[in-house]
């Protein structure tokens, strides 16, 4: 059985002590397994703050996207190999497998082709030169400076090649050195990952601790950035984590979220707009099994299309296989691990007290092995007041649908119940209602995805976290930000007012 | 005796249990007491969430510019009782006094100029449109939209005026209804101010909480921003407050700050650009008694300069008549309080151990009565290692003069010791020493000041504050950010991408 080690301090070392297994989710059987510390992270940091900093700062934005660029092209190179892994360890199909590791790939190409444009840049400018005395030569102008520290990437189980990849091509682009720290029981792709990158990036760059986080954040000082991606609880400990309290350390949190989808009053669902509500929900269910943090999970309909909307969820999800996803026929694994099957279930339950069932029941299924659970579409008259569906995610595949009267101001308030999530999405097309809902909503999401006729031929629905736009929410999704092109780097940086002669201001710029 | 009320749920109320003083830090004299609690916070933090964010977001950006416009104007209409009750609560001269209350109506006016360009826009774009599908269609464009939820500003005892106005315009031009708390001690003048401005303001808009703070945090939810500018270990406490680390509160810290200010290796002392570093460096010492966040602490010449930088600050500090402020001739008050008095002391003490004295010994001064302390600079010939030096900030009229080699590497080093500060300056007219310097310290600050010949006539000091620069800086200085112009807005503001049909995007920015 392969033995995963981290890549620390220029070199693959094996951890200490007891040993965790890695299993393949379908079958229980055990892939590889991980030692569960003894590591001398210390020397990590250090490796990172002294080697990584100063490799990654003697080259322009150019050289570093050129670095980024070799890593998508080696995720292309081993593109089956990592699919086979990500099937293997994750319970993905082959398409959940893709938009992991494709999405990987895709991000690390974003971020290079944005660090090509920059240059040689020595500063990123932030707006427009300004006046700041009695005449133009007192001048300020806002930028973004390298920062120096280390950035540590804590990254959750579902998508162990695109959460790598995602958080680690705008910190490298910003000249920090990385170190990340995958979720222990799918670390596979994630490895496989570092041993591809680590040969093509400069020495301290990129560092990996496979296997629990130990004494990790201990090390973290004033100039370093944490970006978390998991639970609410953990994301907890984070903010109250002596080092980062004491340091005043940059952390970067997305935690759970409570994603809505609201169809609009004016929406047929036989219409171009409906049909595509109705494909995203049903994406969103099923693609990852649910473990997606922008997967939808309420719904609110009309109180007039509710029964066809439930008609259409279940003769859709019925024609879902759910099973071993190494299988051809399977359109649905399982979930990830035997601890985010009792989550789930134990979810499921709480709704199930409060809501009525659609489909799929609580989720059993017949599987002897593995954790599976089926898809499950639970319904309410009274969305605005049944607590569990706006006080817990469910992280698998399980949406409940509620009912309003289509007013706008509704729809937001409803958006707004979960207490902030990462993404929501209203199908309509009629613009005003659009601007209502918008107006409502948008102090409750990090992105909101507006469905409509005019789109919906080439979306890639709301569940699809793009480099091109942010991602990250706030209240309980943590208050973060990631990607978003040019303001995913940013959380890398450090924006500083210069002031002084305008002229100076100006060749400073480059 | 006056004795403080606290503005909340729309009336002045007094607080109930025991009695703190508010005294004349000159003679001791009392001027005012406010009562420890007993106020209906929870009422406070409703009436904000539903009167306050009601009344706000009914109004576009150019109408709550009108208020603040209103604000400023009433702050001009009361300046001069202002002004006295500055000198009689703060310890400041009437010079001092003018840059807190007219720094504030500065501020509130510049807020207010942004937001009748705002006009009526429903949602302030956040970079350009962006094509994110396969053609044009398909769009992305992140804009900034309104919060729900309620601003909370917790305020320093330095700056009673400028403080409550610098966090209160973007807040309420944002559309945020605010709940200020201003440090005790010196509340003289926030509460005449409130006392103005609450008439001129919708109900709900702006509550005042004088005393101590009590359970307010405890009143916070997911959608509210903390601000808070103070020491670093009430920041700390802040941090880790269950209530904002349960809601994953926004928390806006300025905390301790050890500014630094280098000569540059090309400047003659007698140059304007040497002139210019000495004028800043008195005005930091003795404006407000040196208790500026922005002041400068820690000064950098090159080893040949040092005796002619001591022997300036000698003679200039000599002619420094310290006294009561209500006297004319006096040019520096005492500092706030009893507790500041000893904290400087403390801290003098700290760094007389590991440095020598240049100029006031450690600031004993001869006077009876009142919270003096006199200027002190002190010298070391090992500034890199001199921990005393770069580890507290001491809130008062003290600097320390070390020496260097006048590489620019090595300065931007000396900056970075102090593991953040909001801002630091440095003095030259050479433009390639001034972009290594710039590229090693813009990674340890909020704002470099750069000095020169060129803006020597107009420039404000590094320890001004402007509304159109960013102020906050990392690490130590508490991680956050404070005005810069519309970047001020965007703490009270939610960061949202907005996706879809590219025409539609184009409707919602109105």
């Amino acid at each position: 059985m392969q033995k995963l080690g981290s890549y620390l301090a220029g070199a693959w070392s094996q951890g200490a002590g007891a040993r965790m297994a890695l299993v393949n989710p379908a079958t229980e059987e055990p892939l590889a397994d991980v030692a569960s510390g003894g590591h001398d992270l210390a020397a990590a940091f250090a490796h990172a703050r002294e080697t990584g900093a100063r490799e990654l700062g003697a080259r322009t934005f150019a050289e570093r996207a050129a670095l980024l660029s070799a890593l998508a092209k080696a995720i292309h190179g081993a593109r089956e190999e990592l699919l086979a892994l990500a099937v293997a360890n994750g319970g993905n199909t082959r398409g959940d497998a893709k938009f992991d590791i494709d999405g990987g790939a895709l991000t690390l190409g974003h971020y290079a082709e944005l660090g090509e444009k920059l240059g040689a840049a020595p500063l990123l400018p932030d707006g427009d030169a300004i006046q700041v005395g009695r005449t133009a030569r007192m001048g300020g102008q806002h930028v973004w400076a390298r920062r120096r520290g280390v950035a540590v990437h804590i990254n959750a189980f579902n998508f162990p090649g695109w959460g790598l990849c995602e958080k680690l091509a705008p910190a490298l682009l910003a000249g920090m050195p990385v170190i990340a720290k995958p979720a222990t029981a799918t670390a596979l792709v994630a490895h496989r990952l570092v041993e591809l990158f680590a040969p093509l990036l400069p020495p301290g760059a990129l560092q990996l601790l496979v296997g629990p986080a130990g004494d990790l954040l201990d090390h973290v000082r004033t100039g370093d950035v944490v970006a978390f991606t998991g639970g609410s609880a953990t994301a907890r400990s984070l903010r109250v984590h002596p080092a980062i309290a004491d340091h005043a350390v940059r952390l970067n949190v997305e935690a759970d979220s409570l994603n809505a989808a609201v169809l609009g009053p004016d929406v047929e669902l036989t219409s171009e707009t409906g049909a595509l509500f109705l494909a995203d929900v049903v994406r969103d269910m099923t693609q990852k099994t649910g473990q997606k943090c922008t997967a939808i999970r309420r719904v609110l309909v009309p109180a007039a299309r509710e029964a066809e909307v439930c008609d259409a969820l279940r003769e859709r999800l019925g024609a879902i296989v759910v099973g071993d996803p190494a299988q051809d026929n399977v359109r649905m694994g399982p979930v990830a691990t035997a601890q985010q099957l009792r989550d789930v279930r134990e979810g499921i339950a709480r709704l199930a007290a409060a809501t009525d069932s659609v489909f799929g029941g609580t989720g059993e299924t017949a599987h002897a092995k593995g954790y599976f659970v089926g898809p499950v579409v639970r319904s309410t008259k009274t969305p605005m007041t049944c607590a569990p569906l706006h006080a817990h995610e469910i992280f698998g595949p399980v949406v409940t649908v509620g009912i309003y009267d289509g007013d706008a101001g509704e729809a937001a308030a409803f958006v707004a119940k979960g207490e902030g999530c990462l993404v929501s999405s209203a199908y309509s097309d009629e613009r005003d209602w659009v601007a209502r809902f918008v107006g409502g909503a948008g102090a409750w999401a990090g992105r909101l995805y507006l469905g409509s006729s005019k789109m919906a031929a080439q979306s890639p629905g709301p569940g699809t976290a793009l480099p091109s736009l942010l991602h990250g929410g706030p209240g309980r999704a943590g208050g973060g930000e990631e990607l978003g092109g040019i303001r995913g780097l940013h959380g890398y940086m450090q924006r500083v007012a210069l002031e002084g002669d305008a002229s100076v201001l100006k060749s400073l710029l480059g």
